[in-house]
């Protein structure tokens, strides 16, 4: 079964582009210079149709953290061990981490998702149980995944948000799992058809040794999936073979929140990673997306501009669990408010422009 | 009575950078590898030395809308006509601009400030009534304001701030002003000791045969100036003979923010201006200081670079109003957050990168 199959479960119909005059007078009409609100008219335009309403309202925001663990990890991929995503999904759920902090900031409702963390918990107090497995295998060594495992996390990515983001119509997507940026390049390099080289960075703060490191191991990693995959080009063979069961959950909870016809709001590098894999399977799934912010994760950049994109925000982070939706969100909120909520020339009495 | 006497009128400690190294250590024990918040880790630190607290708190936002008219307007330097200043303070008052819209949102108390717009407002409610005069004299002809109002607009300024932000500790600056990015162009152009051909940009959207217009009027203007002007290098003669008196008012209540110990938060090109006005009248201001985000108006990079500054949002911005300090506002509540709420590694049981 390949991605092409997938689409099929994944019905996104364009956005209704009918509006888009209808929207742009409106914003002209506001209280200001032209064009002078700069990127909140660009995403109040883009929010108004995909919700298909000139006057939209962002209605109880969530934001879902995946997570799971890597095989690739035990080859010192990163400078954090695998426990840490183990650790980080506790600290989630007793809400230490930062991703808690803002979201209880703009209370916005964040729902921890274990993709395939390398532990059972044995308390579930949470957590939304979605494990396919205890982590991938190693992709040094072979495939990560199966592809019925690969379904299954892309099934149940749609499951989640159909079950726990009812009555939202934004949705931020994060995740948690060491090793993940490393995926993430491999699968950008393939997709984007770009040297590994500019895919890779130093994740979690690597030492210019331990890049040189993890770059020559995904390099490895990549020479023998070309040697092993007869029809290594055909991304429906790759996604399986590199990703985490926590991006194959996203890439599938982003494209039904697309088919839903909600805001997907896109993290960081991983994230925009996913958010391609997705773009591969529907390119639909972009007219969907915003971008929060631009990484410090070297390959970020390339990456949207793939997608064609620009990030709202600039504030150099690099951390992940769906940190850059949580902070862009009120930015959001403020180009539906503006749209809703200024007054025009006319209602105002203000003179226009020579 | 110059600006070297005035300063002695605003009294700025320089911040306790003996906190420094403290406020460091919490951040970096914070459960996120090293420097991942990014620019929200430099704003939780600048916040935390301004208030002398490593758990900063925000409280009781303020903005202030600083509104005044020019004489040099009459020239045709602005898009739009003189009148607009006034309508839309009316338009501030009953709620319908962007800034109002954003304030609203953040629950930030707006100010509106008459500090010279040329019209008797009957009715002054919702207006602070600080006015020095019917607008500036166009400086295309001689001083703006005598020395006289210039230091009563200074006072004024810093009156408003003791009377209007009391319990606040983070105060917004922003303006309405015909012709203010002129007056804006030219003292950048001065204080950077920059041609004004980089200073001067398109306001609130002219066409390229009026920013000609604007540049040749600013260019005279700036000619006869140092012709009558003997020492027409001493920023004491510049300040008075271009600026607005929204733009005097409004560094004299940000030297007073300083003075107070209070967080002051810059918005675009004319407060960025203003705030270098400010700085040559106090370098210390600059330690209070956040630049909210960086204008589309083609000087305010390089007015940002002579301020050693980095601005937190970038969003194509050019309203003014102080637009990008309502939305920057939720991003510094985060840095204080993060720093507060944030469990640390060992708190979190969370191990530490190798």
């Amino acid at each position: 079964m390949g991605l092409k199959n997938d689409m099929k479960s994944f019905n996104i119909r364009p956005v209704n582009r009918l509006m888009d005059n209808q929207i742009q007078e409106i914003i002209d009409n506001k209280t200001k210079p032209l064009g002078s609100l700069g990127r909140l008219e660009t995403k109040a335009k883009r929010i108004a149709l995909i919700l298909n309403n000139s006057q939209p309202v962002l209605e109880h925001p969530v934001i879902f953290v995946f997570a799971g663990d890597h095989g690739i990890a035990a080859e010192g991929v990163s400078a954090y061990p695998s426990a840490v995503t183990r650790q980080m999904v506790e600290n989630f759920r007793r809400g230490g981490a930062a991703i808690n902090v803002f979201c209880r900031q703009h209370r916005i409702k964040l729902h921890v998702v274990d993709a395939g963390v390398d532990f059972d918990f044995e308390d579930k107090t949470g957590i939304i149980d979605a494990k396919v497995n205890r982590g991938t295998r190693n992709f040094l060594h072979g495939p990560a995944m199966t592809h019925e495992e690969f379904q299954q996390a892309l099934q149940k990515g749609a499951e989640v948000v159909n079950l726990h983001a009812q009555g939202s119509n934004i949705i931020g997507f994060g995740e948690m799992g060491i090793g993940n940026t490393s995926a993430s390049s491999v699968l950008m390099s393939l997709i984007c058809k770009l040297p590994l080289e500019e895919c890779i960075g130093k994740g979690t703060g690597l030492s210019n040794a331990q890049l040189m490191h993890k770059f020559l191991v995904l390099q490895r990693a990549l020479e023998r999936y070309k040697a092993n995959v007869p029809d290594w080009m055909d991304l429906n063979q790759a996604i399986p073979y590199f990703a985490g069961f926590e991006m194959v959950m996203m890439a599938g909870a982003m494209l039904q929140t697309a088919s839903l016809g909600k805001v997907i709001m896109v993290d960081g590098f991983i994230a925009t990673a996913v958010f391609a894999c997705a773009y591969v399977m529907n390119p639909l799934v972009r007219e969907y997306a915003v971008f929060t912010h631009l990484s410090e994760e070297q390959g970020h950049a390339k990456l949207i501009e793939f997608l064609q994109s620009e990030p709202l925000l600039n504030l150099k982070l690099r951390l992940g669990e769906g940190t850059g939706c949580a902070l862009a969100y009120p930015i959001l909120e403020s180009a539906c408010l503006f749209l809703r909520e200024m007054a025009s020339f006319e209602s105002a009495g203000v003179s226009q422009s020579s």
